[in-house]
This record gives structure tokens, sequence and C-alpha cells, in this order.
């Protein structure tokens, strides 16, 4: 049985100083948040499932899965034995950072770090602080190597992009350079990784860099 | 060169009445507007660049390209001799009516029909009626068959739903009447339209679907 939090607009005219509070209270209790954000469909919750599989042992991971409806992602999860959390945001196109708060009381057990997969939609979320220590997104290679001209804020505000599915790269025509020159135009401090959850390539250069940063976090 | 309309938020309340006179208007003036949703990288200009070089001789199709940034879908049209107009949106996740009517202003010639390519997502447009004739969804093979699940009211407001790219189903997980039955359950009355505007597989279908609407339209 999957918890769902439903979850109401919170009533605030100042999300970035609550997101600072949440992410200072995260770093007190030793959690390091991420915000994934990425296109619907973009295979976050695959990216995810191998990650928790490949880090047992390593980090005590959970995961946030944010939607308008369903619990489809949160099960998934949870069949892997992780702690998971749903949360529906009542319609809304994005998290802010009492909505991130509110879920993660639902979140139970010791965890290291949590991932908050955000509503799929690459506009919304990106304007809104969530709390995070990191923010991420995902970028299926089907979707085209057009997305950065597209999309400029999500790809700036941005520590990482992952750039899924490329095991079906020769099925589609996407340039692998071009897409990482548009996106250093705009944020040349991103890390960014090529990987298929689905064939585990490139998995290793992703999870360096999440354990990385979550030890830089702890020594912060 | 591509021209470019910076939309700024119509100040409005009352965006369903403006929606209903721009509806009135455009079938007044002749023109079938149809409002075209998705996710990101779903393949919607891809689909329109085929359905005008198709239908050349049977309609005279125009577009107007909707997104936060870049011209690249505009130019795509454009170098099919087709009309076409960019607008951006200020940030704005969404088109409503008085936004569609000044973009439809950058459109020259005599139009039948024009496409609204709406901002990609597949959350925030669904709220607002564009002035369109007919709404419809695009959905990607790539993004996943549990859509219908995850973002219900897209499917519940459209009249038709286009399942492209499937010239990939070899290399995805995706079950086609699962998705149908999934959409259904949300909306009885949708037509559901499988093709790839790649290899043209499922192109004639939807074709008829659109001509014979438009002939619906002109009747009306």
């Amino acid at each position: 049985m999957i918890k769902v939090i439903e979850l109401k607009r919170t009533v605030t005219d100042s999300n970035d100083r609550d997101a600072e509070c949440l992410r200072c209270e995260l770093t007190e209790r030793g959690i390091f948040l991420l915000n994934l954000m990425s296109a619907p469909g973009s295979g976050k919750t695959t990216l995810l499932s191998r990650t928790i599989t490949d880090l047992v042992g390593k980090a005590r991971i959970g995961v946030m899965e944010a939607d308008i409806a369903s619990d489809v992602d949160a099960l998934r999860i949870n069949a892997l034995g992780a702690e998971s959390i749903q949360v529906h945001t009542d319609g809304m196109c994005h998290m802010d950072a009492g909505m991130t708060r509110n879920g993660l009381m639902g979140l139970e057990g010791d965890l290291d770090i949590v991932f908050l997969e955000n509503i799929g939609n690459l506009i919304c979320p990106a304007e809104f602080d969530t709390g995070a220590h990191r923010n991420m997104m995902i970028l299926s290679l089907p979707e085209g190597d057009d997305k950065p001209l597209k999309y400029p804020l999500m790809f700036q505000k941005c520590d990482a992009l992952i750039i899924t599915k490329m095991d079906t790269a020769p099925y589609f025509d996407f340039d692998l350079e071009a897409t990482k020159e548009r996106v250093r135009a705009l944020n040349p401090a991103i890390s960014i990784f090529p990987l298929s959850a689905k064939t585990g390539m490139g998995m290793n250069e992703w999870e360096n860099w999440l354990l990385t940063e979550w030890e830089k976090q702890k020594n912060a």
C-alpha cells in the first residue's frame, strides 16, 4: 500500500526564504536532497530505480514522487524495498519549498539521500526553489537536441544534466556534441552525464558524481 | 527571417469568454484552428511538417509556434514554404485565448487550417481554452504508456490523441492497447491515431480525420 499525501498550495509570499530554511534543516538532519526535473516520460523513475539498486550498502536513498495523479512511480520505487512517498499536487504544475517540506514528512527511517521527483514539466519547476541541495535535469535522447534552445531557464538552474535512453541513439537523430555545446553556452559549470539506465552504460559516472556531491555536502 | 511576436500575459479575468469570441470570429473568417498540446520533444513539428507536405493542394495550412525561447520550429515550417509565426510567451507555460489572438495577427495570407503548437507541457495548457475549434494531444511512444494515469486532465480535454514515433516501438516497452484503454477510460469519445511521421505509417488516418473535422466545421 503506497502512502499518498495530497498537497495544497502553501500560503507564503517568500518561497525563497522557506527554501533556505528547509535546506538548512535538512543539512542539520544529514539528509542530502536532490530535485529532479524533466519533461514527462524522460525516464526519471527508471534512472532512480537503477541508482538505488546500484548504491545499496553505500547510501540509504528515499524518493518523493510528485505527480498530479496516480501512484505508479512510488509503487515502482517501493517494489525495490526503498523508502518512497507519493505526493499529489492538487493540479499544480510544480513543487515549492512548503510542499516539499510537507511531502518529506511522509518519508520514514534514516535516510542519507532523498530525491524529489518533481512534476514532469520543463517550465514551471525551474522557477521554484524547493529547498534541495542540488538541482538536476533529465533530458531523454528521444526528446531531441533542440531542448536547450527552447527551455533555457531549466538548463541554467541545474547543477547536473543527465541524458537518458542513450541506448536508443541509433534510432533517432540526436547530436550529443551539439547538445553539450548548447547546454554549456547556457551554463558552463553544469555536469553532463549521458547514460542508459537500461544497459548500465554511463551509470558509474553519474553515481560517482552523486556520492562526491553528497560527501561535499556532509563536509560543507 | 522568421517573424517573432513577444507576447505578454493578457489582462482578463474571463479567458473562457475571450476564447468563445475568438472561436466565433475564426469561424466567420473560415479558419479552422487546432490546438496541439504535448510534452517537450513529442514530435509536433515533425508531424506538422509531414501533414503540410501531404495536404498541399487540399488545404492552406498555417502554424503558430509558441515557445518560451528560440525560433527553430518556425524556421522548420517556414522552410516548407508554409505560413508560420513564432510567438514567445514571456516565460509563461501555456497559451490563453488573448495570447492566441495576438499571435494569429502575425499570420498572413488566406489560410484554411491553422495549428497552434502550444508550449511543450502536459499540465498548464490543458487548463486554458485557446479559442481553438479542436484540441489535440500528441504522446510520443518513448514517453511511455503510463501518461494517461499521470496527466488525466490533458487526455480528458482533447478531441484527438496522436501517438507519434510508432516506428521506434521495437526499442521501447510500450503497450499500445493498454494506452488506448487508459485513454478511453478518461475520454470515451477521443479519436486515437498511432502513426510515424518518419515512415508515413498511419498518416492517412490522421489526415482524413483532420479534413473531415474541417469539413464539419465549415458546415457547422
